[in-house]
C-alpha cells in the first residue's frame, strides 16, 4: 500500500511523457485516491500515474485512457511489468472513452492533447458528487482555460497549487540542487447539488 | 487511509511550528510508512506529522517526543481531536527518549532543537536495518550537519530534496500565487552491514 | 548609477503593491533601461519600479501613472524622499493617460486593474520600433491574456520567466529560506515592420 | 551601460560552468558593480561574469582569475570576443593571484574549487572598508562554510538569498515552464572597524 516508485523503475520512451514520483504522490494524495472506486486517467502516457494509483489503492479500478498508440503499446508493458491487475488500458480519445463509462470518481488529468475544456465537459458528465477532477499542469494556456471552466462551474470546490522540486545530487564532496520543472497541480471536488 | 489532513484541522499556538500538508505527505510517502511499524517522531511540536502518520497508517505505533511543555500540552490536544490512539505522547529530550526504545522502524525528525548531531547518533543507535530517517530541515546549517553526518555513516543511503509549494489565492476574479517556505526532505535508509 | 535600492526606504501603505527588489532590477535590466528614453510606468503604485528607474537611468524621463488616488499620494512623497526629478507623476487611467503621449521608449507595467488587454492596446500604439513592454504579473489570468495577445501581435518577440526569490533570515545561530511570491516578469520587444 | 547579455552569446565549452543571465544580473547589480573599482572575479570559467561587469561598469578594472587551463583559453576567448578591454585574465590558483593585488573593492566568487575558505581568507586580506564580496553557490556545503565564516568575521554585513528562475518555452500553442537550478547568491559587505 507503499506510494512513491521510483521514476527509474518505469519503462520510458522519448517524446511520451511521465508525471514524476512527487507529482504523483500528491496528486494521489489530495484526490483522495485509496477507497474502491473507479478512476479514469485521461491522456495516461506511460502510466506512471495509473500503476502508482492501482499500487496505492489496490481496491480501484482504474482506466488509463491514452489516443497515442506508441504510448499505449508502452503503457501496456509498464501494466505487465508492475503487475497492475486493476489498470485497464483504452486505447480512445478522452471524450470517446468517457461516453461508456456509467459514473466516474475520480478524473485524473496527465495530458489534454489541446482539448483540456471538451474533457472537462465530458468528465463532468460522468463524474458524481463528491467526485475528484485532479489535473496536472505545464502550460499555463492549459492551466487557465481549467481555472476559467471552473469559475463557470460553480458546483467544484477547487485548489491549485504549483510544485517545485530541486532534488540534490551528489557530486563528489557536494550536494548540489538540481531543479524539476515546475507543475500546476489541481484538485476539484464535485459538490451536491442544492 | 487517506493522507492528506488539511492544515486548518489542527489546533495550533504561536511559535510552535507545523509540518504543512504537503510536506507531511511528502515525507511520509517518501520513508515508506504504511505498515506495522514503531516510528519516533522527534521533535514533534503540534503533532500534525504523528497523527498524520496515524491515520494514514493505523497498524503502526507512533510516538511523538517532544520537550517544550507548551508544544506537548497542544501536541495531546491535536491526538485526542483526531482520536489517534496509535500515537503516544512522549514529553522528553529527544536522545533521552530514544534511550528508552528497543528498535525503531522509521524516525520522523522534524524539530532538533540545536542538537541535530546528537538525534542521529541516537536514532541510528535503535534503527533497525531498512529502518529510515527522514527529516525536515528549513535551517541550512542543520541540512548540512546532516549531510555531513550521512556522508560519515555509509551504511545509509541517502536522498534529499527541496520541495516549495505555492498555493493560488483566489482574489476576486484572479488567482494569484502565495508561496511557502521551502523545504528540504531529507530519506534515509540504514543499508545491511556487509 | 546603482539598480537595487533596498525596499525598506520606500515609504509604504496597506493595500498598495510595491514591486520588491529582486523583481526591480531583473525587469529593468531585462527591459533594458539605461539610455534617454522615455518610459511609462502603468499602476506605478508606490512607485518603486519608476524610482529605480530613475536612480538607474537618470537620463530617462519617467511617467509614473496610477489611477488610484492614495497610491497617488504615496507615489509623490516617494519621488520626493529620492529626488526622482525624472519621474513625472500622472494620476489618470492608464489608456487615458496614453493618449497623451506621442511615443513612448518603454512600458513598464506592474499594475493593470483588471483592464490588461486595453493597457497592451493603448501601449501599442505609442510604442516605438524596438521599444520594449516589461510586465510584472502574479495572477495568471494576467498572464495569461498577455501571452494571448502577444501570439496575436506577431511584430512582438517576447520571452516570460517565473522568478522565486528565498531571502535566508538569520535567527539565532541558523539561517533559514523565507520564500517571496513567485512573480512572472514578461519582456517584448516591438520589432521593426516588414 | 547595458547589463544582460543572452547566455547564448558566450562562447562554451563542455564542464566549464557558466553564471546564467538572471544570476549575473542580480550578482552584480547587488554587489553594487558600477563605479571605478578594482574587482577580483574568482573561478571567473566562461567568464561571462567579469565580462558582464566589463559592460555594465566601463570604468571598473576587472581581474579574472582562473586555474584551470581549459577555461583559462576559453576565457580568453570571450573577452577578445566582446572587446572588453577592462578584463585581465590571470591564470592562477586563486589565493597565490590574491597575493598581487595591494586591495580590491569587489570579490565575485563564483566557482571554489573546494577551496572556498582559503579564498575567503585571501579576498579578507584584500578587500577595503566597504568591499563588497558576491559569491554564487550551488553546493550546500559552500554555503554552509561561507555562512560560518561569515557568522565568525562579525564585520561583514551579509545577506543571502535563493534565486530560482523558470523561463517559458514557447512549444507549439504553449508556453511551459522550464527549470533552471536554483543559485543561492550571498552579498557580504565589509564594515569599518569600530
Amino acid at each position: 500500500m507503499n506510494l512513491g516508485i521510483n521514476d527509474e523503475e518505469f519503462l520510458r520512451a522519448e517524446k511520451i511523457p511521465m508525471t514524476k514520483r512527487e507529482i504523483r504522490i500528491l496528486t494521489l494524495a489530495l484526490a483522495r485516491v485509496g477507497g474502491a472506486e473507479i478512476i479514469a486517467d485521461i491522456g495516461a502516457g506511460t502510466g506512471s500515474l495509473s500503476i502508482e494509483a492501482a499500487k496505492f489503492s489496490p481496491d480501484s479500478n482504474i482506466f488509463a485512457v491514452e489516443k497515442n498508440p506508441d504510448a499505449v503499446e508502452l503503457l501496456k508493458q509498464n501494466v505487465k511489468k508492475f503487475s497492475a491487475d486493476n489498470v485497464t488500458v483504452i486505447h480512445a480519445e478522452a471524450s470517446e472513452a468517457l461516453k461508456n463509462f456509467s459514473q466516474i470518481d475520480v478524473a485524473l488529468i496527465g495530458g489534454s492533447g489541446g482539448k483540456i475544456e471538451q474533457i472537462l465537459d465530458a468528465v463532468n458528465k460522468k463524474l458524481k458528487i463528491d467526485g475528484r477532477i485532479a489535473a496536472n499542469f505545464i502550460a499555463i494556456q492549459n492551466l487557465s482555460i481549467c481555472l476559467e471552466w471552473l469559475r463557470r462551474h460553480k458546483n467544484y470546490h477547487y485548489e491549485v497549487m504549483q510544485v517545485q522540486v530541486n532534488h540534490l545530487k551528489k557530486i563528489g564532496a557536494y550536494d548540489m540542487a538540481q531543479a524539476s520543472n515546475p507543475i500546476y497541480i489541481l484538485i476539484a471536488e464535485k459538490l451536491p447539488n442544492d
